[in-house]
């Protein structure tokens, strides 16, 4: 099945969004439990199982997870693991994890069901660009279809019942994806994380859990679910992500109004020698692959988004094992993403 | 004239020598003065007229100067004047001083005779490889044929008289212009260039005398030119020039065995960038255009040598004033250079 994968990318990376320019994907996610059953960390195997019949039970009933795949973490190698985790299908979380536990995803990788991870169901929808309330739609859609076959632990006091207190309520955490490279240059990117902070959003590395790099590749995302209604919580999350795309391109005006020459030039030579280095770490390749989405974005460069943001998926450890078959130390990989880079960019 | 000259490149540097892997270029000079009268820093101008009347003379009977340019120095302003220097058709001395002077040239610029710079005539001979012999068998043939015009100051103790006693004696200057870049990796290059001064050979940068850049082009010269003949002279560097190019092809080889991954990468990287770059520094592009020489040196990239000697010439801060047609400030020569290695590296 993998290897079907590896041949595609998800349709939240290969199409195109509104206001793609700055906002790379939305993503909204639900966490549900089951009525009857210990949360995951206590959950016995054969609890687990009874659990993962119903899901898929429900999700065979499943307009939108129609023809999905269903994935039992624990028959993947690390490999597979990371992989699903590179494509955003599961959570850094889940692929580490010594329980059972399982995933459900459809054909365009947009909807995916995390079965026994922190909460028995984490259900997500992603989509490119700003399109939070269509992720929400779409994810409201599955939860319902999937509410009338499974009986979600419910308080009307406190809401949907989940296994950290944070998610407890709504059980929505909604997140975009943003690249804000000129507000990283201008260095204003320090007093938005701070502001956002005090607004009770969480800012991390677009490749946070795990592996911790610092780009210009964010992810924010709602800290609390609860006290909020689930149109709340992805109104304002879309107006702060809005202001923010705005702040973005400001400063991207203010740059090439001050500095073009330097820019554009830093622009070109990261697409020279991405088209022509022979060994890559990952981190030089995602800094790199920053400064060109920045030429794409900006008309300078005419290579397409959605090259690049496969390249961003696929320049990731798990993805360049998958594409060679085997886990290969550090060094071997860096020669075989400079390789695949190369042969992407030459399209 | 030097809209001609911009518009193609010295025979030294467009053709092809025998082991040009390593060895750039051999350059033999003779220092001659005219008898009756002084050296050039107390020679009056109405004697300089003489001097530069005697020698037109001359050069018009010589068949290696036929249909040579005679260029007043005077005449030119800066920009051509340090064209002529990045040529290697006169000195940063010649071209920087305030008096009368002018130099007479070939067609294919493999000869070139200064006059009036240190010495009233300052004449040489470079070809592309090691030719250091072919040099010298053709200098003394314009020699001789100069002299049966021009009475040499020339005494049977001291041989031929000249301003500084170093050239006293044969009035010969031997040099190579080398490539060494593995001896610079490796930092074994510190040890022959110790050496080099126990044998008495001067080395310099390839950018020397006025602009000095570290890179790995060497400039390699005998220091004195009395007590030896000019063929023993000759003989002793072009010996030297050999070990030290067998000590650059073992630095080479030892290097692709222990670190090929590592200079692969390095060498298209130089690549990648050169060819994409927006604004370059002179220095830089030097540096990158050293990578790519090893890289076309040891048949990893497909470019010409010819094409990377002619950018070690047109990349400098003369020759892109003079292709632009005007002097311009740093900023702009570098997106200027940037330009034009771009366009010579896309053919």
């Amino acid at each position: 099945m993998f290897e079907e994968l590896i041949n595609k990318s998800g349709k939240w990376i290969n199409s195109k969004g509104p206001d793609s320019d700055v906002v790379i994907s939305s993503r909204v996610r639900l966490a549900r439990n089951i009525g009857g059953f210990v949360f995951p960390q206590l959950l016995r195997d054969q609890d687990y199982e009874k659990i993962f019949a119903q899901v898929k039970k429900a999700a065979a009933k499943s307009k939108a997870l129609k023809n999905a795949h269903i994935v039992s973490i624990n028959q993947l190698d690390d490999i597979d693991r990371y992989l699903l985790v590179e494509r955003h299908l599961i959570s850094y979380d889940h692929a580490a994890a010594d329980r059972k536990r399982a995933v459900i995803f459809s054909k365009d990788e947009s909807i995916s069901v995390m079965v026994n991870e922190e909460d028995h169901l984490r259900m997500q929808v992603i989509l490119p660009g700003i399109q939070l309330q269509e992720c929400w739609r779409k994810l409201d859609t599955l939860d319902t279809e999937l509410e009338r076959e499974l009986a979600f632990a419910f308080s009307p006091e406190a809401g949907y019942l989940t296994a950290c207190p944070t998610n407890t309520g709504t059980g929505l955490r909604a997140s975009m994806m943003v690249h804000l490279p000129a507000l990283v240059i201008s260095k204003d990117i320090n007093k938005i994380l701070q502001r956002m902070n005090q607004l009770g959003l969480v800012v991390r590395g677009f490749y946070g859990e795990g592996i911790e790099i610092r780009t210009a590749f964010f992810q924010i995302s709602n800290q609390i679910s609860l006290s909020q209604t689930e149109s709340e919580i992805i109104v304002n999350i879309e107006r702060i992500t809005r202001q923010i795309m705005e702040n973005e391109h400001k400063a991207r005006a203010s740059l090439f109004k001050t500095n073009k020459a330097k820019i554009e030039d830093n622009i070109w030579r990261a697409y020279g020698l991405l088209k022509s280095a022979r060994t890559i770490s990952f981190e030089e390749a995602i800094t790199l692959l920053s400064s060109l989405r920045l030429g794409a974005e900006t008309g300078i460069i005419k290579v397409k988004l959605k090259t690049i943001n496969e390249l961003l998926i696929s320049a990731q450890p798990g993805h360049i094992q998958r594409i060679s078959g085997k886990p290969m130390p550090e060094e071997a990989r860096d020669i075989k993403r400079a390789e695949l880079i190369r042969n992407k960019l030459r399209d």
